[in-house]
């Protein structure tokens, strides 16, 4: 006859047989509960509170780490305890286990915390004349774990460590089989990750907490990498005249991105050795170019990549310094012009395991459009060029504070700054709203001609519009709509059978959807539709820091995603003409 | 109804059923078919010939491999080979599995070549419109294998190599998941690699050809690391001083090896390039010492090292240069003081699968003892010192030209130099013939006095032995003595119950079984169990270079070796004072 456990905290009652362990009924009925070290009674982090039932003595594991948490006597370790007899119990907060929200707009998809990276507390037993172990094998008792690979470097300098520490140290783990570090005491509290988005023209460098999957901090530069090409294809030319050039445009990005991270750790006063993996989610080019290979076959067709998918390797090996032996890992390209900063999109949206028409826009510097109905999953990339990030715009610049992020008329023209800063120029959005405004006001025509005599229109003292200006975002505009008109043509996919339409990119959730649908950058569509889901590249890389299984499933992912050439399509050119008229036009076909 | 295979030239028949695979019948009926890329198609080294039945047509990769291997058409891979009819084949002696001796003295054990270090040879397809996978996807493909691991570095040179080398490139991949190093042009022929015997005097590296497993040549130097400490101890006090101490050690280690390793290279006409792994065999502290780990815990009680087993790290992390990528490996440690040199030997003589009571002494400057019985298999080691080495021997060397290996008495004292050069100093193998020599003359007494007025006893002009030094010959003799008498009577063996003893050492088949036995070095038994099997350490390293199962069993071997300390026996005292005298004496109880 089944036992019954009655959780009374959770106000859920389960039932076991004799014998079987009380972590895996708990989660055997959907109960989150923690189990971080993989039930190896390590982490300390599934302590339940027994009530009443049977309370087994504590073993000395158990002791020392209730003690370590300063929990009641009570308390017992799910993964050691052996079911006898009926049960109540309270499972603590601590005890569930930890989850994330990844996006930070849009949709909320919770991802349980599961990083590469653990850090478990405990004393190395001394080897004795008893047991003849190595201190390596003391080790791997602790950690339950027979053969760990460890570098030689860190090999060199345990036994200085333990001695010091007398013992009691803090072992950061990497996937469950490599030491990366040793720390004395406990430093289970102290562990951080880096998330970088590696964009064409700006960089965003995350700081994580791998414990909790908080994010801590951010910075945000222009990409360094911009004096030698403002977009990639220039940057991938500058590249094949010489191979000096790609180690020069390797060198740059690594300072910029050493810098703004040396700078986040020190305003945030975490030292670089408790910083134990860096994830970038970047175009394909990009994260040729951050790794130092070759971009020349990107140059020339049939237009591949050196690689895809590559295994996590040092941050060391980069020029990046965080903790000696922290790892650094590229989200995986999914086609030489869909790269991995799609791919953390995409895992960041979950998109493959949703239902209906998708299609998922990223309005970066690229516009790579990704569409997935019943039958297929295919990308396509267009050449958007930076306008939407504020460059080659006169008054252009970055959504930094300063920057005219939206404008609206109510009698007059309303500028609305980040942060309220007086206006310094105008970002993407703000270009998108005033572009719709000056098209439904006739000073724009639909054709991109400024109406009038003079081919400037002045916004506000410094702030003016030119002719160039509507040129370049109605190239922009005309890239991603050619593009989501053509791959959903391609698979008869109507503007009406789209179910949901997902935007990412630095825009977020300043773009205004009337205005991005009147000027044609957006289909025609119900605006329920329409998810904004900010900087997707960025959460995926923070996906791909805190989760072994997105990791997973990003990597199987690029094989099921199918590549889209538009510009091989014979009938791109018209498409991309038609589409330089601003306005939903011809998209409805 | 089975079809029929006649394999003419090995005049054998063999039976098949539709479908099945030519490979997989020739293996299963015992004949050892070389299947080196495990039936990938990939290393074309299991070619038959078929002179009657059906001859398929060519497919792309077995035309490329026969035309490399320059075979006539008749020629089929048989990991290819699907059976559909009767067949009459050849198999070429070259189809055969590579096998190889891996001692040079005493028992004959033949080992088949598996390396870790593969080579192939082929054409890694262009990515294409059609086919828009990546560089390093295609590399997968031509090694079917989807996943592989390479260095930062190593990829950032790839794309220049295929250019250059119009994609016809070899590969060398390491335990079949990681590219080592990428070569233009086919360089399948040249690959080596190197076996350590990392002897507290004497190092030895041999340099060893991968794919036939032959050994190419051979260097011995004392070690350097003699000028800090003559004898094991001495270096671990010295190293417990100060960590500079240590490193001291580890630097001069370095710096001799890698001075053979230059000589050894050069002579051979080898670049360092086409060296891809190295395998030590040391005892423990020296292995310790040779990656500047810690020897502190060896130095005081319970005597524990920091390791056992490590994973293959890299040689360039040594600071030992071959290949970049090139491999180190360390013969793993059975316990504190029986370290890779024994494992290694036990793998060499591949004791664990032989049956009876067997005994494996290693007479190096510590003499470690190994017994299996059909029960037990232990091990235990004594402190024979460098004497049997030559070492602190007023007129002692080690066993190079010019040294006295062996001494007759035919009517006059007849003395065996190496080379047959002017004698320059007298060896282990010499001393001990020398010494029986004199107790049977009565020149030295069974307690080692040297008798008469002189207390030294001339030999040539330049040559003597004095009492100091039969004493020095005394104590190694008594320590193998006791350690072999000890570990027979704690188990039960009497010396009529020994099936075999090996003696391994630099000794070799020098060593008289007669005078060894005439002064107690060896127990009183049937000479024809006694087996010399040479440097069994340095035999042992190659095997584990060589053969990938003969890694994996040495490292399970490992953990069922129990170790037996003599010195905490409180019988040891007076057995050892008992063992000083020369002779077989009480080692028949």
């Amino acid at each position: 006859m089944p036992y019954t456990i009655k959780i009374i905290n959770l106000e859920k009652t389960i039932h076991a047989q004799k014998g079987e362990l009380l972590a895996d009924k708990i989660l055997e009925y959907g109960i989150d509960l923690s189990v971080y070290c993989q039930k190896k009674a390590l982490c300390g982090k599934c302590f339940i509170e027994i009530l009443e039932g049977n309370l087994p003595p504590l073993d000395e594991i158990e002791d020392f780490l209730l003690r370590k948490n300063r929990l009641s006597q009570s308390h017992r370790l799910a993964c050691r305890y052996k079911i006898t007899g009926d049960l109540a119990i309270n499972i603590p907060p601590e005890s569930l286990l930890q989850k994330t929200f990844i996006l930070k707009t849009g949709i909320k998809l919770p991802l349980a915390i599961d990083t590469f990276v653990k850090k478990y507390f405990g004393e190395i037993n001394k080897p004795g004349l008893d047991h003849p172990h190595s201190l390596l094998s003391e080790w791997g008792k602790h950690l339950r774990k027979k053969q760990l690979r460890i570098q030689l470097k860190l090999l060199q300098t345990l036994p200085g460590i333990l001695k010091d520490s007398k013992q009691k140290v803090t072992t950061v783990l990497y996937d469950d089989n490599e030491i990366l570090a040793v720390e004395p005491g406990d430093t289970t509290e102290k562990s951080f990750g880096l998330a970088v988005d590696l964009g064409t023209t700006t960089l965003v460098v995350e700081l994580i907490d791998l414990n909790t999957g908080e994010s801590i901090d951010a910075a945000t530069e222009n990409n360094a990498q911009m004096k030698y090409g403002m977009d990639i294809v220039s940057r991938i030319s500058f590249a094949y005249q010489k191979p000096d050039n790609l180690k020069k445009l390797q060198a740059v990005i690594i300072k910029n991105l050493s810098h703004m991270i040396e700078s986040l750790l020190e305003k945030n006063h975490i030292p670089q050795d408790h910083v134990y993996e860096i994830v970038f989610a970047g175009n394909t080019a990009m994260n040729h170019l951050l790794l130092g290979i070759s971009v020349d076959t990107l140059a020339v067709s049939p237009f591949h990549a050196v690689f895809h998918r590559l295994s996590a390797f040092t941050a060391n090996e980069l020029g990046i310094r965080l903790n000696l032996n922290a790892k650094a890992y590229v989200a995986p390209n999914i086609k030489s012009f869909v790269g991995g900063d799609i791919s953390s999109g995409l895992q960041a949206t979950d998109l493959a395991s949703h239902k209906g028409n998708l299609l998922f826009v990223d309005l970066g510097t690229n516009g790579e459009i990704v569409l997935k109905t019943e039958k297929k999953f295919v990308a396509t990339s267009t050449a958007a060029g930076p306008a939407f990030e504020g460059m080659n715009i006169s008054s252009g610049m970055l959504a930094l504070p300063g920057a005219i992020f939206k404008v609206e008329k109510k009698n007059r023209l309303i500028l609305h700054t980040i942060r309220k800063e007086k206006p310094q120029g105008i970002c993407g959005t703000g270009l998108i709203d005033l572009i719709a405004l000056l098209l439904d006001e006739g000073k724009i025509t639909p054709s991109g001609k400024i109406s009038g005599e003079k081919d400037t229109i002045r916004i506000t003292e410094k702030i003016a519009i030119s002719q160039k200006d509507v040129r370049e975002i109605q190239l922009a505009v005309a890239a991603v709509k050619t593009g989501i008109q053509m791959i959903c043509e391609k698979y008869r996919i109507k503007k009406v059978d789209l179910d949901m339409v997902y935007i990412a990119g630095a825009f977020g959730n300043y773009l205004d959807t009337k205005n991005a649908m009147r000027i044609g950058l957006l289909p025609d569509i119900d605006p329920a539709k329409i998810v904004y889901v900010g900087n997707a590249s960025l959460a995926g890389a923070r996906a791909l820091l805190l989760s072994r299984p997105a990791r997973k499933r990003t990597e199987s992912l690029i094989r099921k995603v199918e590549y889209v050439s538009l510009a091989s399509d014979p009938r791109f050119q018209d498409c991309f003409i038609d589409s330089l008229n601003f306005g939903d036009g011809n998209s409805s076909r």
